[in-house]
């Protein structure tokens, strides 16, 4: 809340340029707002060219749709449902029309737009062919976000040799997601080679002591290579989300 | 690599057309190579400036003090020694002597060395005041290497307040670092309210169904405020270099 | 009980030196037998009016339908069957008749009767969408059990301003129960905002780390707010009925 | 914040009684003071007759002792330190001399004042004799709150005649406290005899697959007589808390 | 066994000293063939009326159709096949045909033989109606093993009263079955008021956090009332066929 | 309990037509009193040569004390003081003096009585020397039940033919306690080679994924060797209570 | 490596003394290239009569089969495709026609080979008959991986007669695997009896309190017995290609 | 056995039809003896030259010095006393008198032999300084075995470089013992590049979500990498004997 704007207010008030009617109105939109501005603002910001995101897990066709319409209402385009069943995107399909299934990625973006040309970059590295519909999570939230993705895919610890093939790759973009199953090391080996940030995704790929991804995540939570932060189990998105911040802050402020 | 561009080089040798010298530095730039002189420049450029990081735990002050004397002998200044014991810095003080205890934070810094003006901003909040060891080894680790740190402490659920009041001083942090224990739900507040990357750490602070920091832990990789990534209980040096990595390519970025 | 006070209390009696009144008195405060008067009262007062409970996960629609009848023999009204999946409604339905379906709430009432008016107020919050069929499950129930309900849904940490919208309501309910699954921090920041009793309820809602509800039930238990409760993961029920315990004696009192 | 209000501040700006940096200074005090009025009014309102409470455990004696003199200076009495060490009851006892300590319930109350006649009724139950600390850790909160208090000690299910002796006591309070360890079944067993709200609280006492509490806390979540909500392992003073929570409203009520 | 004893045997044999029934009966007894043959005593007695037992779940129909027919041909009868699904005992019943179907109990009984008189007496409590699964094993298992059983059903912590009105019957039992899900008090309860073996059987009936059964397994095993063991998560038989070693061997010996 | 079957009773009395022998007769088949009886005939009959048990654990040698002390007034004598500490018996020892401690096996036996022979027997088989605390503790607490003995201590997997050398005193016991740390292989292996009831103990014997005898209670859960239920980890007193409670009915019915 | 020993290289290429095959010979064994063709070497190495291996749970059957034929194309046979489903078998049959499909084990053997006489000998242990599955993927990845495998199956505790008759057979194998589920006591037995090299396998066969394998895998991790290793629940695959290695190199170094 | 083979036996020897020395020869390989003799025989062979081991940990002073005089008086030499505190040291050396302690691996040698020349290699590949107690005691475990053992120390992930310099020496090795605490994922790096069976040692270095070793254990348990099994957490000793064996079969079988 601007102090300078208050002034003005009330010497409007005083000076009855401005009508206690009108006054009230804008009072009324600063306390809560104001937390709120940041809110709204963010919120304006994001819909403009940025998604929106349902989590599409948990929730009826019904509820869904019902969500995303509201969206459109408000001008969102671009929108993200994750988590989505080939249903869910039947009934968005039917609903809306505008929408594109990433099938792999389980990820409906509806209204899609051309976005302005994908900036910066994230690598994406992903260790085994189990671990795709994590990843491509990832990387079709983060290029939907506006971020230029390299896909670094099938690099597990047996494929050391492709991860050293791909090392100056990796090493140009400005933050990095690893995502891995079963005993989910690879982070720690990127993370001693690399001097960039590294978002860590565990995924639940694995069976028997792997514990539907504990393993993994443990293993990524005590890396002794430093710079590496751990989402959620299969929380593509949430890498994503992450990287995307970083990754556009740097680029931002490149210009 | 390429076994042609291998033998057109040494058939540039064998003709002439290319010196030794010349050669040999083509070589070292050899994928595999490139490994190793990457790490190695990687070493080299981590020394200059950048602190080597010894984490003391499990280790005798023995241990400890030799690891140190090696660093120096490689020219390494800016050195930090974690979870370190009064006991550790003693002997770290009476066999180097340049050593400075920050006891809280329970970090050595040795042979300190005035670094250029902090650049860019991290914001580190912490809920408690038993979270304050694991905030201030983040806050020293971070200074030391080169940023600059708002620290904003005992902001937990119930001060709320406080939070608010310093809404506008996060929100211009470039990354945030929250610390909390207990139920660890800070973290999942600041990511409703600021757009910037957080990187959570839980602390063991707490007792009975806290497990020593596992419900922290889990309440942070379950946020549902996106942009969130955690790293292990209590890791305040981790969470510091990952944000340090952050903060400091988007200040390059910036000039 | 000594044999031989029994034995002089009935020669009393026998004499007329004790009338029957008085005896009985005696009788009644015998040590065990004022257990059983006090179950017994207890019994028939649950049965006037307010409803019997059959938890119906893991009994065949059979031994549902057989455990309603036999409470509608002995006079019973506003039964609730909890956990009622559509077919267990049928089955009530078809044997019974008088039955209502609430479905997100997975709630049969049974020979459903106009209560008076409802009284005092019990606040419900949610956090997500997800969580509705809990919400329900407890919103349902405790109206059946007589009490007004304000249900605040929708209101997860992302949407931090709607909850401060609805704080006025919120602190004039006697008993506020919050349902809230992935990190289940909602509880904590009602509590740090209002000063009434919060009985929490954390929900399976959530994946990975959420172990089923674990992370969310740990971060309430854990809450540095004071004045918090948990009761089980999904237990819409047992908050309902505790709440309804709470208000009704705050109700009660006040007239 | 009262729209009321506002409108009466505006016009007395445009009638010019009120100066316009007089009306800044209290349009100051309203968005996040607002929030913060009813923290404010509700710290006021705690700090009349109410204790602040130190949670000590974690904290230095330097630390505790700092925080209970600043509590003083705004004005506080009664002020509760718990898991207080007989070490931090001397700190604060040098520093401040007013205080009491409770050894068993490990808690120190500063400045105690006479309260006015303990209203209400909460019985505190508990199980074995290991359980006392936490039990008495509830007692002497509840009663530094202006609680009276119904202790029922040393009522384990190997002692169930001496609960039904006293069954009366029990269903006379408006809320029950159950602290047990071991397998923690005692809240169930009250839980079918009185209808009443009860806090359950499991403590860390027994041994192997005890697990700390953890088997108690799993028992009291999983309780099949409804009424019963828990709180975290060993927290006396959360159960005291919400108690006084629940039997002030019931009590105030009634006036 | 000492090589020179069995010359000397054999010496004796050759003199004429030792007959060979003798040398046969010492031979017999000769340490590890003793082994041998308590084994196939044993192992024979069993076959005689007792019946063997054949856990079906993880095997395929026809795998354990096989192994009761080879069961069959060496003599058996009353042979049990346990966590028998409906599709096993058409299995069972198409290939041999004397087969009864317990379908609670999922226990098949392969050429039913009617046993002596049951003898002795195992008290059988069971908590809820989802319990009857499991107990039901239990019985079952008991009766075809030659033991008198008393079930006593649906006698929860909410039924104490049930309870107590069967005290006598419980108590005259050699020894008790207990068997409960949720919170699984009904042991502590039992061994609190009855002074004979009991055999908890935790069962996997709840939900949340009872974490398949986890919940009510941890409470028996600390069960502060003496005189309790506890089998495995919804072990029906192994407590059954423990008991009936008991309730046989004190009924054995008063004969 | 109808009020007015009471009522009608004492009348019945008042006006003779019901004899006060026949009144007391029914009156103390009331529900309730009936409990009581058995409750107080129990104590009685548990307070004539059998001891009570004091759990020292978590209590202060004062509260042992005095808790003996008052035993000990009731006419107690072979009282037994588990999981005690030297001080403890010091303690107890200066106040009471008749005590013996059995140090390894931290059992203190108060006003110590020569019982009658011991009868029946018990055989008590440990793994390793490691698990000898507890086995003793079953022992020592066994021995003063009554009951006889037989200890075959340091036979693990290992030393599988001293197990088998034993054999024979194994199968003659009425009951079996089977004391091991580590993995708990122990009881399934005795439990293939031996018909009788057996109890198994874990023990917190071990390291690293013992998790403090859980690896240990697992396994014995989960044996399958029929006859085998367990109790708490490092449980030896309740292992011999059970066993105790097993074998004098086995020994009385025989006479 | 070594700047000068590579100067003295270019130095003899450009003097003509090395020709320049040698000398990219020589580069090529150049340090970290080593890595690279140790590597491929290894694989080309694995190529040759040694089965690759795909894992098919998690994949699709399009992405196994695609896998398959490029492995084929790179000239290999006798490749495994462990957890496969009938469908996958189908699909790769179909794709590619010389298959073979062990159900039970789960395992295609694609392009079989007959392979060199079965060298050495792996004894393969399992408990009971729901533990067959892993068990038979032990054996039958063994077998294609060239080594005899010696089957000793359904050799439970209960069996103890059965694995003592077997003792020869298993002692004269170069290394055991024992797969074992329920409480996974069985490698512990075996290695007390046997002085070879054992590999334990726990199955998640079990209920309750196995914990889908949990209890059978720290049962062997913490076996008293020596010489055992163990390998992740239900990983037969992981044993037999361990066995494998150490079968081989004892077979090897023989010849 | 059968008793029909046994009487034909003793018959013979009767009739002087089989010499006393052939029916011995004949009563030992009768099954359960074979057994015994077996067991003797490798017993005997165990003593002649290879250590007995002593763990140490849980056992008194006493204990210790007894167990290993006993050992001695047997003709024991090379005794292990693994988990050997300074205390127990002293005590076998003050009791015996040859004795070697390596305190960091805690392990004492009683009456050290020269041995035959350590034959073939052990390659011991440790991560961090802190896991070193666990990798000496593997190493001098290994060593007193009689097998030669290559120590490659902190080659942390952090240190790949490492790890690869010394690559030639680890694939010349027979058997590989990698020892790692923290996220543990070094045996998934020495496995993707060795073809040689790997024992992987979890070490409980870490701290926070590291449990004690349990991150390192499932990380290594659901390794990727073939060719690896797993010991409990710390247990160099277990690993270094299951080391020798395999060491040893190849090394015996070359000659």
């Amino acid at each position: 809340m601007d102090i300078e704007k208050l002034r003005a207010l009330l010497e409007g008030v005083r000076e009855g340029s401005l009508s206690i009617d009108r006054a009230l109105e804008r009072l009324k939109s600063l306390p809560y707002e104001d937390l709120g501005f940041a809110k709204v603002d963010h919120h304006r910001h994001l819909r403009k060219g940025t998604p929106e995101v349902v989590f599409c897990q948990g929730k009826t066709v019904e509820q869904v749709v019902k969500i995303v319409e509201r969206l459109i209402q408000d001008g969102g385009s671009n929108i993200l449902a994750t988590r989505a069943s080939e249903e869910v995107y039947r009934g968005i399909k039917q609903a809306i029309g505008a929408a594109e299934y990433h099938s792999m990625a389980r990820v409906v973006v509806v209204c899609p737009k051309t976005t302005n040309p994908r900036v910066g970059c994230i690598a994406l590295i992903s260790a085994g062919t189990a671990d795709l519909p994590v990843a491509e999570e990832a990387a079709v939230v983060a290029e939907t976000l506006g971020n230029r993705v390299e896909r670094i895919y099938d690099v597990g610890v047996a494929g050391l040799h492709r991860l050293l093939d791909n090392l100056k790759r990796i090493a140009e973009a400005n933050v990095i997601i690893v995502v891995a199953g079963m005993e989910g090391a690879l982070p720690s080996v990127v993370g001693g080679l690399v001097d960039k940030p590294i978002i860590a995704v565990p995924t639940s790929v694995g069976y028997g002591a792997s514990f539907h991804g504990l393993a993994a995540l443990l293993t990524m939570l005590n890396s002794c290579a430093p710079g590496i932060s751990v989402v959620n189990i299969d929380n593509g998105f949430g890498a994503a989300y992450q990287a995307s911040l970083i990754n556009r802050m740097c680029t931002k402020s490149r210009n």
